[in-house]
């Protein structure tokens, strides 16, 4: 048995990861490839309450930044192993919503958490399990956060100073320019040419990647 | 400002930690020494949600051994964090129901996580801070087991195999035999003997560490 493949869709709020996942769907489809979707943090009932626990607080009670890493990475372990690394062993593809890259990104670059503490987690839960490919939606995030309001009520991460969303949005692009693992859209383009751009350059990577077509 | 101290109440289910906390609690007012209590996994809002969620699941879905030592760890730096350093950092002393080595003694001996992985964890979110003074209560799981299931419906922990808890008992011992930060007392003793035990070793302690007094 064939191995699945994990695509990972990444971006700020507003990017539009949910349009590039469809197209990203319907490509896997066209060509009768077996697939599960996920989202992160979440995707597991555990992983769920994980997510309205470190998004909601209690009362006035937040996590702190740390409790919040150890949190995100409790709800990704839960996933990867009950429902990402199974599917992955069975052949099934796996498109997700987020993976470890954001937290790289938001927690590392917009809350300035350290690499020494990053990287020493990440190893000691994810070892080497990484998505073959990543598709970052690149966008200032100031066009990124007005889209997203209109959508309606800011949560915990979106309330953050715009500031926060620039440093984030610099961490993507260290993690992905030069990254053969990794497709870059611009994603300030209109929706039409955004979604043109992800087909063709996901098609041309299943091509070049995917030995069964 | 002098800081306070940091003692911690170790042992397995039924081995009489909460009699323990109360014979540390009356030295401690004796001495007019002031003080809070906290528990471990919990001690806030959230870090209590963490433990509810660690030890009910949710449906049929429980945490994998991964996923529970990182939501055991976010309550750790929650409570350290927002509560028990704030005090210390005040001249408060802070009496715990369990700490870190529960962590060590039941997830790295019951479960039988890598040391590696526990070792990565641990120093990245706590660093150096630890209890001045763990009073370990000593105890055949056997036995302890007996009176924890007196106390009523066992919990998930409690369910374990009797040879979990043995091995988790192994490395108790590993943990506190020669540690001049621990105290170990024989909880097979009567009642009384046993409290008799603590309040004379930690008075000692007391004595030999408290330049207050």
């Amino acid at each position: 048995m064939i191995k699945g493949k994990f695509i990972v869709i990444e971006g700020l709020e507003g990017a539009g990861k949910t349009n590039a996942q469809q197209i990203v769907m319907a490509s896997l489809q066209a060509h009768n490839i077996e697939f599960i979707t996920t989202r992160e943090p979440g995707g597991t009932p555990i992983a769920e309450a994980l997510r309205n626990l470190w998004k909601e607080g209690i009362g006035d009670e937040h996590t702190t930044d740390k409790a919040e890493l150890l949190m995100l990475y409790a709800a990704r372990t839960q996933l990867v192993e009950t429902i990402i690394q199974p599917a992955l062993d069975k052949g099934i593809w796996v498109v997700g919503d987020r993976h470890d890259m954001s937290t790289q990104a938001y927690q590392g670059g917009g809350r300035g958490l350290s690499d020494d503490l990053l990287t020493s987690i990440k190893t000691a839960i994810l070892g080497d399990f990484e998505p073959v490919l990543t598709v970052y939606l690149d966008l200032d995030p100031t066009i990124g956060l007005e889209r997203a309001k209109g959508r309606g009520e800011l949560d915990r991460i979106e309330q953050q100073h715009i500031d926060f969303f620039h440093r984030t949005r610099t961490r993507y692009l260290q993690l992905t320019e030069h990254n053969p693992k990794a497709i870059v859209i611009n994603a300030a383009q209109s929706l039409e040419q955004v979604s043109a751009d992800i087909k063709t350059k996901f098609e041309a990577w299943l091509q070049e990647n995917h030995s069964m077509l």
